[in-house]
């Protein structure tokens, strides 16, 4: 085998492990409460009858399937309840290819390192787009890019690592390349929640044969271990991802889907808002540092990310690991995001600790 | 895509709709009670810190890789927690696949239909070896149908539908033919705790880089919608099964994790004996009354099925739907398990009405 691992779960254990207190930045993982319906819905849970601990349907619990489509304007049956974002995006991909209308799937550049990952496993090829310094995706380089061999065009928005999110018009765009090329567009939309900038769009707003959009309630409900995730597919395409997911998971945990679903009927918009109103603050705080510290940085629209760049100070993994050792501050090699961002690094706000860890890279860099 | 989709959905779907009173021995569903343990973790989860909602190591939970290890006789390193026993076949499948020594699996007939469906989904190609009319499978002739082709031989034991145990010397010959082919033996033993004639022998015993041994706590500790299982690999083939299972699933059910670990800890073996005991009533009962009926019918060594065969009325998806509809028990259809078993039907002991099952039965072949 030859499809590399993303390097999220080395770099957390090289940090966990380091001799000296170290701020956490490398991962996703939210630092803020669950919705306060999800932990009760787990304790309900716990105290229902045996059936309600057997297999929930291969689809996911009906009700969730109904709730999510209900929110989402889709059809319930539309709906495949998946182990978080991962295995959404899994499935999606598979789909794709499994067409036979090519074998090469669109990335971006940066793109998310589990895209590559799968791409390779799945036994396809990757052809990269390269995104702006914004992060934007032009539509006409994806079309420049696209071919008959294109079974996939695979984009995030919010974006992980560049914070960008696209304008609608874009989304579009990337649908109507997929229908251009009897492709699927596949839209991972785990982010949505994070929209920071009032401009997000889905792509189930533009109908289509030709697109498929995951997500999950990992980051939206602060509990990426729970593992709850979902993909809207076309009718034409849902069966087979259905038979997939049974081959390869059977069904996906129903504690999990059980408290999800209690958590998204009981948890008003003053949940999400709250979160989104922590991750400014804490945009504001650390890229006010970094200007401070006199380094290049994003301002991310939407996502977790903020990527700096310290002169002379490489994106390599062992840079990332020496920042850890003798800084204190663990963050992602933008490498690890692909050859563009190579000089980059990227910090995950998702610590109370922002203005520290930019002010522990400005002694650092200093 | 061509590769089928395991009926039991289905069925219990159809059971579902009836318009009257059905005994469901569809799917290997527990009717019993989880460990209380396993309830107190899961209401424990739900008022941990928010860190602990969030991504659990890809391959496991520390403490609950060590203790599994413990108990199987294994180093942690070697045990991927996966999501239930689906997962952990889906895992040994592709990494014997993947070593590109031959892409033939071996499978028993009759089968587990999940089987073939991830042989068929992972670009194998299927070969079956009868085994006897009690299940037992003869590795001469597992030897025999072996060839350079040869990825994988899959066995499952305590067997479904058979109910056969197959015996110590029987593992250690089928880890045998592995070795002389150079295929890997991947042991389901997911039934493990549902051996009824002491006879079980993991494939564990026999120490060997050319065996996968899947398990979960689905079926032992009556939970199979939580989604807990584990698989553990050979030293030499354990990293890309892993890495497989982070691109697929990122990481299993974190609540679950938690819980099965609590359950494991605590659960004396008396918890595991009276299921066994319940069990055994059941066999007793039902077999009682498809004798008195004068059905054929087989009696289980181990897991939770009783076949049976009424004259004239073959096992197929038809003769199970009206069943349901006229005799209001829900079992599966012998072919969907193969060939060698089309006249029979299947029945799973999950139901305290095993009695009053049989009495349908036998008032419906009268």
């Amino acid at each position: 085998m030859d499809y590399e691992t993303p390097l999220f779960f080395h770099v957390m254990e090289y940090a966990d492990a380091a001799d000296r207190d170290v701020i956490d930045m490398v991962s996703g993982n939210p630092d803020w409460e669950p919705p306060e319906a999800l932990r009760e819905g787990l304790r309900e849970y716990a105290d229902l009858e045996p059936d309600r601990f057997q297999y929930a349907p291969s689809a996911g619990l009906r009700e969730l399937r109904v709730e999510i489509a209900a929110r989402r304007g889709v059809d319930a049956e539309q709906v495949v309840v998946t182990n978080g974002a991962g295995e959404a995006n899994y499935l999606a991909m598979a789909r794709a290819l499994e067409r036979d209308q090519g074998d090469e799937i669109l990335l971006t550049d940066p793109v998310y390192p589990y895209y590559p990952g799968k791409t390779t496993m799945l036994g396809g090829t990757q052809r990269f787009v390269a995104t702006d310094d914004e992060g934007q995706l032009d539509p006409a380089a994806v079309r420049a890019a696209a071919s008959d061999e294109t079974a996939a065009i695979v984009v995030n928005t919010p974006n992980n690592p560049t914070g960008a999110v696209y304008r609608a018009e874009t989304m579009r765009e990337l649908v109507a390349v997929a229908e251009e090329y009897d492709a699927i567009l596949i839209s991972d939309e785990v982010y949505d929640h994070y929209d920071l900038s009032g401009t997000f769009a889905s792509a189930l707003e533009t109908d289509s044969a030709h697109r498929i959009v995951t997500n999950a309630f990992s980051k939206s409900m602060a509990i990426t271990g729970v593992r709850v995730g979902y993909a809207i597919f076309p009718p034409e395409l849902v069966a087979d991802a259905r038979s997939r997911h049974m081959l390869v998971n059977v069904a996906t945990t129903r504690p999990g889907q059980y408290a999800v679903l209690q958590a998204l009927r009981e948890t008003g918009p003053d949940y999400y808002e709250r979160n989104r109103e922590r991750l400014r603050e804490r945009v504001a705080t650390f890229t006010d540092a970094l200007e401070a510290a006199g380094a290049e940085y994003t301002t991310p629209s939407g996502s977790f990310y903020v990527m700096a760049r310290f002169e002379g100070y490489p994106g390599t993994l062992a840079n990332v690991e020496r920042l850890i050792d003798e800084a204190g501050v663990a963050g992602m090699p933008g490498e690890a995001f692909g050859d563009s961002r190579s000089e980059w690094l990227r910090f995950a706000l998702v610590t109370p600790r922002v203005e520290e860890a930019a002010e522990r890279l400005a002694a650092y860099f200093d």
